[in-house]
């Protein structure tokens, strides 16, 4: 039957964040473990993926998910093993990733209807277990298809990606370099992660978003214009893209965490009837949709397995340790102090074979 | 050698505008009439057309086209007869539409290097000629393109429609139920303008944005909430769309004429990122971009020929006479006061065979 615990532990949901997400916003709590029913199984939580999704997800109104309720426990991405299972589908021992809940274990249908989309981790055996969370899932996926589904960048455009150093930013910089050989220009907030980007990733030129006005440094950085904008930021950052961009261009609105903390106002670009002028088009995405593709989906992995084997698509993690630490983890996100995926270790990988 | 005169007379931009356009912003002169040279014709205008988008030519930053600069004729897309000739594709005595001067005679290079697009204008001869501006050219084509390769709306979907009652807005509405059979919402500035969308265009619902707040008399008429949606206005119109888009949403930018005085500071839409939450995406177009496609123009022009032949597709002409009252005319634009398409005629029609 596995490890068995007898008291489970999770973070709930507080209050409703204003601003950034704050540790207070959480609270830890005990609970029994519950007995599992019929088709139902028990994750024992490896990762759980902190992400700035998060923001999205707190707020009292619906964003592309149901707001989490107030006293709930906190829903996120996580990685686990079944440690107990009455579904064929998924049975005791074996990794999965789902939308569950920050908690020690969790118990889910199968997916049947919890909304989990749980899954079975199948991935070549020369990767970590915790490169699902670095290069797949919600991250790498995200990158490749809004840079190849709805960005669709051609060979010497310039593809310029806002929260370049981040988890989902990292990748599509990369992504933009392996698949359609663009000039490619990252935004980020400290010159570390810029060299990181220039010397590491293989970006054509980085700009430091808290060095000088934008615009001016993107206009450097950018000499022939923008024709496809990977944004993770919005604001002031799309503002100063809008005004740059080229004839068609496209930009794939990923997320705009510059915004998630103003839930009254957030900043709407003046500029955004530049998209008139320059025929082009802002498309909002999330990879969640694309799983329903599943032949697009599996090439995507081999994809994705393929260029990191070659040594050509790189990513980092950032491992915090212990679920008591995770609601003060979440918040480096948002003052971009986390360097690559930020994720908490709940327990032990299982052992691979 | 046809008619001959020789004094033109034309309108000068003589200062930048400042919000509205206005009748002061004008100056008309007169000045010789030039020889024509080797590949020139003299063209006799008979209409010129009014566009909101004459706002846009005339401020100090370019647009999807240079700004007309101070002092020079205003340019308008207008309709004319060739009354003398250097050039074989355009003999004497033919109709043709360009983009030229507010001028009783525009001399054109037959389109080489002048940028005025110039064609000569067959048409089903069972139309009239004014037709040309009422559902042809930048007018009807931008209804067509812009419903039917933006938006790419779907039966049972709702489009919405702002300035329904438009020269564009008005074809914008009919074709979407001709083409998909949508339910169709215009909105529009008076309660005359949302009865001929209702009785006479086959609207399925027409609000006015100055009654009452326009989120709620939207959700009304849009129970189902918008899937597509043709902005001719953008602002706090564009605004209350987007918060309540459904999921795949398509926003067709077509104009945003409540935005074309604020060039200082346009109002953005500070909940953009629905687009995110709802994967929706907004695009810009310009139907110039259009003619390029030989097959899928010819194509338009018979689907609106045909459709409006079938009394299925209407448009309504506000014609105004006289070149010296064209600049009070364009006023009308902005102030919501026309009804149809707004054309100035400078001198008769020709004989048609």
């Amino acid at each position: 039957m596995g490890t068995k615990a007898s008291v489970n532990r999770s973070w709930h949901l507080k209050s409703r964040p204003v601003g950034a997400l704050k540790d207070s916003d959480f609270e830890l709590r005990d609970s029994p473990l519950p007995p599992i029913g019929k088709g139902q199984l028990l994750i024992r939580t490896v990762y759980l993926s902190l992400d700035p999704t998060h923001r999205l997800w707190t707020r009292e109104k619906a964003s592309y998910m149901p707001s989490v309720k107030l006293g709930d426990v906190m829903r996120g991405f996580i990685m686990g093993v079944v440690e107990q299972s009455n579904n064929e589908a998924f049975p005791q021992g074996c990794v999965v990733t789902a939308i569950l809940g920050w908690s020690l274990y969790n118990v889910s249908d199968g997916g049947v209807a919890d909304g989990s989309m749980i899954s079975k981790v199948e991935m070549d055996p020369r990767l970590p277990l915790i490169a699902r969370f670095g290069l797949f899932e919600h991250i790498g996926l995200t990158s490749y298809f809004g840079v190849i589904d709805i960005l669709r960048p051609r060979p010497r455009e310039t593809l310029v990606v806002s929260g370049a150093a981040g988890a989902v930013g990292s990748l599509a910089v990369q992504i933009g370099k392996i698949y359609a050989g663009c000039r490619v220009v990252g935004v980020a907030g400290t010159d570390d992660k810029c060299r990181w980007l220039t010397g590491e990733l293989g970006a054509d030129a980085a700009v430091n978003y808290r060095k000088g006005p934008l615009a001016e440094s993107l206009r450097k950085a950018c000499p022939d214009g923008i024709d496809t904008f990977f944004d993770n930021v919005g604001g002031e950052c799309l503002e100063a893209v809008l005004d740059q961009i080229n004839m068609n261009a496209r930009i794939a609105m990923c997320g705009a965490i510059s915004q998630y903390g103003n839930d009254e106002k957030p900043y709407g670009p003046p500029n955004i009837y530049n998209l008139l002028m320059k025929r082009a088009r802002i498309e909002g995405f999330i990879v969640l949709d694309y799983a329903a593709d599943k032949r697009w989906w599996a090439k995507a992995h081999d994809d994705i397995t393929n260029w990191h084997l070659q040594g050509r698509l790189k990513y980092r993690i950032d491992v915090v340790k212990g679920i008591e630490n995770a609601a003060k983890a979440v918040t480096k996100l948002f003052e971009g102090t986390n360097t690559g995926k930020l994720v908490v270790q709940l327990s032990e990988e299982p052992a691979r074979n």
